[in-house]
């Protein structure tokens, strides 16, 4: 069944989803469906990239989205090598390419890269021939969030095509907003951003999306919401300084979800400040799907570093 | 043999020694012992737990007991994932019980915790359908320590009934203190603790320990001595800030095991500060028996890693 | 075929390559060519060290080598231990020689050792029974680098007896220059070292080598160049501050290479200042063998620790 996947795709990179097809997304949601059922096993282990390696080169830090692409790693059976900002050779001061050729003359065979700058990642698949998978790349995309976001939508509600999906939180400064979108657009759902004015780009409307900066009229009619963290210790701060005030006209609360779909989704890519992007209820209510989103991740991870190891190159 | 031994053993986690019956003590330290076996062959593997995740989660620094955690997982075949004090969700302010639910979200199986918060990792095992192992919490306990200096000493003398062990150096600070004190007295040993005045609590006594400051009659008729670490850059320089008088005073030296028993053995969790709590001659003596306790808690720590993870839940 | 190599390899420890004999240089070479072809295969991976424990013990930082001997070790399917310059235990203030005892009561199988301190991974040798390699000491050796220079050398020019090879750069401050110089002169190479008048030590003559402070006239007729790291954020700068006078008199370039041998071979330890040891064009250029220095450096990893492993002790 995965193999069938496999014969279909064709790139041995993941940098966005702007450059993948309807078709492609739904390779990689259909190959997560079938790592998913490995998770639920007592062994979770397959021997699918047993001997091949992948360097987690992360110059930002983020232990979730590296500890989930190294468990995925591992159930497939890989080694694994985890590179952090601290590491001495890019203190040294070597350049980005550098690092990915040494990486590459040391017969990694897939580099997951995490890097504060727009475009790294399509810097590096373009100087590389081994895969490239963008785990983050500055305010660009952030693909393999967006896809558990999307895989685990399409497991509560049974599709994309026609839902009407808001993202909510600071679109400007968010990858994770940007990949959703090319992601659910692409798939056929109505995506809405809603958020302080200055936190919505003046671009965001020709990625095909209605905006809003009411949360009760962005979340009224909603299949779905995506709240996304209000980083007050970086750029959104800037635009918005007070977490009090933030949560009295954005903050998802019980009192809001009240008027809103009585099956909504409720989705954060985490980790969640409680009290500032939603209440403590919300998050742990009946409408959230937050711990689904932590366990699919590591489904569609696997589904990731298991078709671009697999691709034709 | 230690299916027997899993049979027998009911409880999902290991929060101190305070919560355990003699009888679970005997039941670890019996598995331990078959475990021990496992370390002296040339291939030291077994795969007991092939498939499951341990997570480290130390959110205080100890190379040592996370080191022992990790070889004791790996020769268990188990995937090991670490994460410090450092990471960045940990930065960011998630809760403790979030970190955990994301982890075991994330499909782990045991999470092993280090935290300086007391009750840390009770907390999490009552929030946690999985597994959780007390890698010490504040001041409370660190119950694989107490284990393997339990172990270690009924490797020596053959028992623990009816020994008499002092416990010296900074019991007001101490975990390790509180877990051998749990620990000795339910197996029946007499248990003295002994240190500066400062450095023992009024309530210790209530414990079921006989207390002494003066270190030659404490150690007259000991079968073994737990010296504990001067932590002179932590706690115990508020009450006792010289370590050159806290060596003349309570420092183990040849002079003075010369007046106890011949065959007293000597224990240290380490790491030692020579020429503090004891000369370099006592800590690479013949009654010395700390590098063994290091063997023997990989052997302590294979033995909960099993058990735990073979408690019907 | 390995196996024969290992039937004649004695020693436990790698330490530095004034202590080899030329015989046991080249046990390691060939060792290391049998490998090599492992890294070609799609699956990377041997069964030689499993149930082995190596521990990367570095006391410097150094993503390069730690990450090469993590993976040389995975593909043998040791388990591996990372302890860097952070540890707890270091930060503690244990001895050297109690840290590594404590590592062998741990059960660890070889101890790869870098240290800032001249003759560490000797004392650490003396006083432990397992396995030490040194991974570079103070100034002293960096027996690895200097043996995967050579086995790149050796497969490029198919010989290493009877070459004009020119090291370039800071030799006084540098252990790759040591280890190349014992290395090389055992083979057989005569060895020339240039650089700025300061950073050559008057001692250097004694390892049966040339020196030049002029780098047009040193290259000239070599066979080779090992263009060392200017290390203008340590050492270095002391004797030299400039980065741009230094390129100006010491870089390579390729008008400095159009008047050599026309297949001169160029080697870098890497990571590359590109613009102050050498061009970028010459870094990525046709002589440039920088980056099979890297994958060599797998395969002599993967020779060192299968031999110190099997050594009859």
């Amino acid at each position: 069944m995965t193999n069938n996947a496999a014969v279909k795709w064709q790139k041995k990179d993941l940098l966005g989803l702007e450059y993948l097809s309807k078709e492609e997304i739904n390779i990689i949601l259909d190959t997560a469906a079938s790592f998913k059922e490995v998770l639920s096993r007592p062994l979770r282990k397959v021997p699918t990239l047993r001997g091949k390696t992948v360097v987690n080169l992360f110059y930002e830090p983020s232990t979730r989205t590296r500890i989930s692409f190294e468990l995925a790693a591992k159930r497939l059976s890989a080694d694994v090598i985890n590179i952090g900002k601290e590491s001495s050779s890019i203190q040294k001061g070597e350049t980005l390419i550098d690092t990915g050729k040494n990486l590459e003359a040391l017969k990694a065979d897939i580099l997951v890269v995490r890097h504060n700058s727009s475009g790294a990642a399509m810097m590096l698949s373009r100087a590389l021939d081994i895969s490239v998978v963008n785990a983050g790349d500055g305010w660009h995309e952030h693909p393999t969030q967006a896809l558990l976001d999307i895989f685990t939508l399409r497991q509560k509600l049974n599709k994309i095509h026609g839902l009407k999906v808001t993202i909510i939180g600071d679109i400007a400064h968010s990858r994770v907003a940007r990949s959703n979108i090319w992601g659910l657009t692409k798939l056929g759902a109505q995506v809405t951003v809603c958020a302080p004015k200055l936190l919505i780009p003046d671009s965001i409307e020709k990625m095909g999306v209605k905006t809003s900066c009411d949360v009760d009229k962005a979340i009224k009619n909603a299949d779905a919401i995506n709240v996304l963290r209000m980083q007050f210790e970086r750029d959104s701060a800037k635009a918005f300084p007070s977490k009090i005030d933030y949560f009295k006209k954005f903050g998802i609360t019980e009192e809001r979800l009240s008027k809103a779909k009585k099956n909504i989704v409720v989705m954060h890519p985490g980790p969640i400040n409680r009290g500032v992007e939603m209440s403590a209820e919300v998050a742990d209510g009946v409408n959230s799907v937050i711990l689904e989103q932590v366990t699919n991740g590591i489904a569609i991870r696997m589904a990731v570093l298991y078709l671009v190891a697999h691709a034709k190159k």
